[in-house]
């Protein structure tokens, strides 16, 4: 199918393929709920409004973010529970708390501190402030949050079990090392030790309401290959709704299945050098190379045919300048089929980093371009 | 000297000190005085109005672009004499001409190809558009242009001889791969070669008018390192406004003078193992790591003191992920030091991409920031 309107967009810019994003959250969703859990989409991938109601099927529901920036951005469009998935510190509670009054919402925090703890505590009181509160556990990756058998859980849950205007709502953990391997049964590993550590992580907190305590978990790969969520009340993941060759490399994606790409002009034919230039470089693709860990030939990303995004066989993207991207070809053919002017799509390595040059999508549905949806970027 | 106002920024942003950002460019068009030849900055790395008046030293003068965003942003304040250093396909020949009727402004264009020039020739015909050309010349670095001796040079020159409307005024060269060394005399040579190439590519071009040709070179490497410049006309650089990593790692400048860093705050410490996080993470430091092949130790950015933007020894940023960044430490001294909430200040890989995430510069003017500037993104 030829998507005839193609040429009238501006390159390099973002297509978003609308029927796959709709498949692919419709499935993210049916797993969910097949787990009787529920599913809170982070839109740190596309934030934007209306793939987020794609991905709620709803217009409105639980989202996680990774911004303040984004919790503004969709709070006032109306999404009024927001988990800010990073930990918070102190200087970022007045921006915090203007947004949960601005817009009548609430935005979860997520603390692994027991000084922070105290700094929530006391400026909740000074200013009146109702602050909702998730402990962040590590569960392997190594990053932020505390391993589940860490004191400091009981001690920062003791913190929050005298103040009227904060609630300890339970635990939060992101098994992001899941990223790290292409090994389905690693994965269901990571997978059941995120599940279990998150519950284990309760057995020191003390819940002062006596509510059913959250247990926040999450992270594309191991939503997909759980082998079940007991437990485990909210699920957040967010790049299976654009998909990427990172997430292809690691087999938790077909390539048909990528929602989103880049849309390049050829603008050189470099003879010599056996090379075409297209306007896509470091900015419009950004600089990850993380699908080349386990698809070492996906490059800066893949060539495609820009009807159907199928990669054209053998042609990535080898080397990228800010606006200058290049791609070596070991046939001279090549620069008959992509004559100066011609157009490629590219399957990008990671969708998060790549959209974030971007201040909007051009939607693909049933083979035409048919709308333009805004993003925010920044903090 | 302490910044007071410092903590009243939302992290992370871009910090941009004014003093070093003049001293900079005054540098910059000092060496170009006394070469006697004209610089057009290139601020595709500020692309900011009041950064590209302080590369000028006025309120406008000739620039070079590296996208049409960044024309359209520049001709709408004002900004007349633009060169866009990126091969123009015909595409893009309407919204070129749609800025420069707009703003009455000239955007000069660079081809490398002889379908190009006559798909020019056409489009200014049926439009009466008034188009002016370069021809960009391949110096070595194998990327875009055309070799100093290739007949093409003269084939296009002829395709501009008979059309009224547009006019090829010279040639355009760019020694990029002066950043693949960190050795003076290489980059010496470089220059050299950048020089007598751009100006031997003249022999076979037939200039109509009989008008002295533009011969446009540059990078900033080349333009500080050039023994002399006789007979180019002028030159084009942008890195050497704000310096950054990848710059002092092949020793084109020191560290004290990269004008331009990223405000970040502390929000974890992870004593397990050993790691201090910031809410500076992929996006916005970027994935650049290009000052690595020379400066292993730069990671993902250097750690600095809020206040000075000197380097902590030891400190840089080992792992990023979307919006964090992983600062490995090997005393637990660090985590007094840099209390959860504490601020640092990263100098950045490569000051163009990191940029590319923000819209707007916070300006230190002598221990104070003073204003903000906004910069254009995008295409």
């Amino acid at each position: 199918m030829k998507i005839n309107n193609l040429n009238e967009l501006n390159t390099p810019c973002l297509i978003l393929d609308k029927n796959l994003l709709e498949k692919n959250c419709s499935k993210a969703r049916k797993k969910c709920d097949e787990f009787n859990t529920i599913l809170r989409p982070h839109v740190k991938t596309p934030k934007s409004i209306e793939v987020a109601k794609i991905a709620l099927g709803k217009d409105v529901g639980p989202i996680t973010v990774s911004t303040l920036e984004e919790a503004e951005y969709f709070a006032s469009s109306g999404f009024k529970d927001i988990t800010y998935a990073v930990c918070i510190i102190p200087a970022k509670l007045k921006r915090l708390n203007y947004i949960q009054l601005k817009y009548n919402c609430v935005i979860r925090m997520v603390i692994d501190s027991v000084i922070v703890a105290n700094q929530i505590v006391d400026y909740s009181k000074l200013h009146s402030a109702n602050f909702e509160i998730l402990i962040e556990i590590d569960c392997g990756e190594g990053r932020s949050g505390l391993s589940y058998q860490d004191e400091k859980i009981n001690e920062i849950s003791k913190v929050f079990n005298i103040n009227h205007y904060t609630k300890l709502l339970g635990v939060l953990a992101h098994a992001g090392h899941s990223y790290s391997t292409n090994n389905k049964k690693e994965i269901i590993s990571i997978s059941n030790i995120e599940r279990e550590q998150a519950i284990a992580s309760l057995k020191n907190f003390v819940n002062p309401k006596n509510n059913p305590p959250i247990i926040s978990i999450g992270s594309t790969p191991t939503m997909f290959y759980a082998e079940h969520l007991k437990g485990i009340t909210e699920v957040r993941a967010g790049i299976y709704m654009f998909w990427d060759l990172a997430q292809t490399s690691r087999g938790i994606c077909e390539i048909d299945e990528i929602a989103l790409t880049v849309l390049s002009s050829v603008i050189g034919h470099n003879q010599k050098k056996g090379k075409i230039l297209i306007d896509a470089g470091a900015l419009a693709l950004s600089k990850d190379i993380s699908a080349n860990n386990f698809m070492p030939e996906a490059g800066y990303g893949l060539v495609c045919d820009p009807n159907t995004a199928l990669p054209y066989e053998g042609l990535n993207i080898s080397e990228v300048h800010q606006e200058h991207g290049s791609i070596n070809i070991d046939n001279t053919s090549w620069f008959d089929k992509l004559p100066i002017g011609s157009l490629v799509r590219i399957l990008p390595n990671h969708a998060c980093l790549t959209c974030a040059a971007y201040s909007n999508y051009n939607i693909l549905e049933n083979g035409i371009i048919v709308d333009n949806w805004s993003r925010t970027n920044g903090w």
